[in-house]
């Protein structure tokens, strides 16, 4: 349940109608490239209430011992939050053929999330449906990927629509659209990050329930560009563990951009007030 | 009292004369975007010397349980260093016209400074000026900021520095010229992040005592530029908490580009000792 | 000893041969700005397989409390890691006249290694030879390192040449390739920190044994064009804390840009195997 917060009754959220856990629309997916049990504790004692996923990226994990990545696990899992290995493990595991094995691993250690991709391996769409169905079979939350990490492979936004469609009725609770750590020359967002709204509109196009994709967006203005656009419950991964509460922020109008729009919609709100203010 | 330091003795500052604290010239304020009581811990135990005040940004504290920010203030304020939550929950409690219930509240939580601030919602000078006086008068030392978060809406340079007088005679103990988190395309800096000359010239032009201006510096070459501009002792503000001791070592010509400038205004300096260094 | 790691048994790694601790060749160096205790905690239990060395870089340290700086340095250690304070302290003491003190110090505060560099303050070649055979018989070991931090003062490459081969046979462990924190305009790198070819090929066309060349890279396209150019086993230095396992992942082929190339050299490793995917 939610605890009692340090500024509750004094003032409106200046952006009303954020959700709250368990969350089916408006996640918040961090990306974790390796904290500590200590910089876990802190992150989950300050933000669990906003953290929807935590996903341990790339490789990672394949160089922390197994009782302390079980240990980590289980502390994220204490908050009500899924947790999911990188996409990357999944594509290595089907390249070399130990998928199985791989899942079963994922279940011993304690994971509740997988992430299916295949930003690097060519991964069949056949192939790929099979892995998000099994891993559902078993028990997990599935999130998918759609779009390469080489922008010199940028795929075509309809084969993107088709990935998409393919991957929610083969069970994926949300289907993530890449932009790697950096979001920059990859995906919807240019060389230098900036968000390209044409490819956002091209994908949204040919998708029936955008509350179904996750959007990677490392950098606060792409977050803010995605709210701004989409509203204070869109769905965003890649997100880093220290922007967490500045994020939350920007989805509820405490930080300028976003309350900026808030109080153009609504210049004088209570302005009237201003004498209460006046040195007695 | 300052401990014993790890190589004190072994050699002098290269740039002399650093404040101590009680500092009321070359304060450093940090950047908090949501430390962990862990993390909090961390940087007081390494830092604290060297840390005058921390700033919760945005509206992040609005998302900590009251019990948990309680704790932090505590922590921070045992090693004499201001903190304040940022500067736009004021922004909203005069939007809102809660201005009076949030100073209270701020005084329950444990705070002893209060920012006051118009980056993104209007106030008029006169509001500005109350809730300067209102704070003053209820014991927080309060820090105010000139300029807009928006490059499209930049001030006046005159209207800066009426704001910077009045805001001082009100009783404001420095007031920050605003650069955001980012430091990029807004203030003193281009979009790059690179220092304008000439608009900090236009800025101290019109106001008379320049020590009482702490300058937002995000990023290295910022912080270096003012440096070397105004000297080891210039109030700097939004440092990331990971710089604060490479800004001590910058402030102390204990890195590269500090250092250079000291070293050329000295180069023999003792180099006669060089045959000491011989191998016996 | 390695401990039985997370995914151990489940998938090969895609980049064989990766060197095990203690590294002669592949060492990873950490520029360290100011962890705390508690960060550096973290860091240790999750990574200390994959540290080699970690620079308390600048003069970061001269603000730390002598026993915490203490205490700190004997967490390190137990982990066979080397620590050293950053090369700047070398180049104060020198120019001072106080490097036997500065060395004397060291020893004591526990350090076990030495930065020996002239990035900033001239050091003629005779007194920067006796600096690394003091250092070295005082038992630490000694890193040296090359380039200018000024992109204007940057030295000819014979002169490089000449230095790399001297500070080896005064007995250097590595000799580090400057590239400063931000790895922007300086040495290898251009204003933007991509890598120069060129002045790579120019560089390691005059060294005998080019293993012993420690590059600074603490951007990850450098730390990948390094990888990719030189295999997994390259040395890195001035990699940030938090990118330690994802440099690790990188050097594995558990990343992306390396994973890519070793499938591309084995695209069909295996996928025969797909139907085993397949749900029952």
């Amino acid at each position: 349940m939610s605890r009692v917060k340090a500024f509750d009754g004094v003032f409106e959220m200046p952006v009303p109608g954020r959700t709250m856990k368990p969350r089916k629309e408006g996640v918040t997916m961090i990306i974790d490239k390796g904290l500590g049990l200590g910089a876990t504790q802190d992150l989950l004692d300050s933000a669990a209430e906003v953290i929807d996923f935590i996903k341990l990226t790339f490789g990672t994990s394949a160089f922390l011992d197994l009782d302390y990545l079980m240990e980590k696990v289980e502390m994220v899992k204490d908050r009500d939050i899924w947790i999911c290995p990188g996409g990357t493990f999944l594509e290595v595991s089907v390249w070399q053929g130990v998928y199985p094995k791989y899942l079963k691993r994922c279940k011993e250690l304690g994971f509740n999330a997988i992430e299916v991709s295949d930003g690097t391996i060519e991964i069949d769409l056949q192939t790929r449906g099979d892995c998000i169905k099994r891993a559902v079979d078993m028990g997990f939350m599935v999130v998918s990927e759609v779009g390469k990490k080489d922008p010199n492979e940028a795929i075509a936004t309809s084969k993107m629509h088709e990935e998409i469609a393919a991957d929610l009725s083969n069970g994926a609770f949300k289907v993530i659209v890449e932009a790697r750590e950096a979001g920059k020359g990859v995906g919807i967002y240019d060389k230098d990050g900036k968000p390209k709204s044409a490819e956002v509109d091209a994908i949204i196009r040919g998708v029936d329930d955008i509350a179904k994709l996750e959007w990677e967006a490392p950098i606060k203005d792409q977050q803010q560009f995605l709210i701004l656009r989409f509203g204070p419950n869109v769905s965003l991964g890649n997100v880093p563990p220290e922007d967490i509460l500045a994020l939350e922020a920007l989805r509820n109008g405490l930080r300028g951009d976003t309350l900026k729009k808030a109080f153009l919609a609504n210049p004088r709100y209570n302005i009237k007030n201003d004498h209460r203010l006046a040195k007695k």
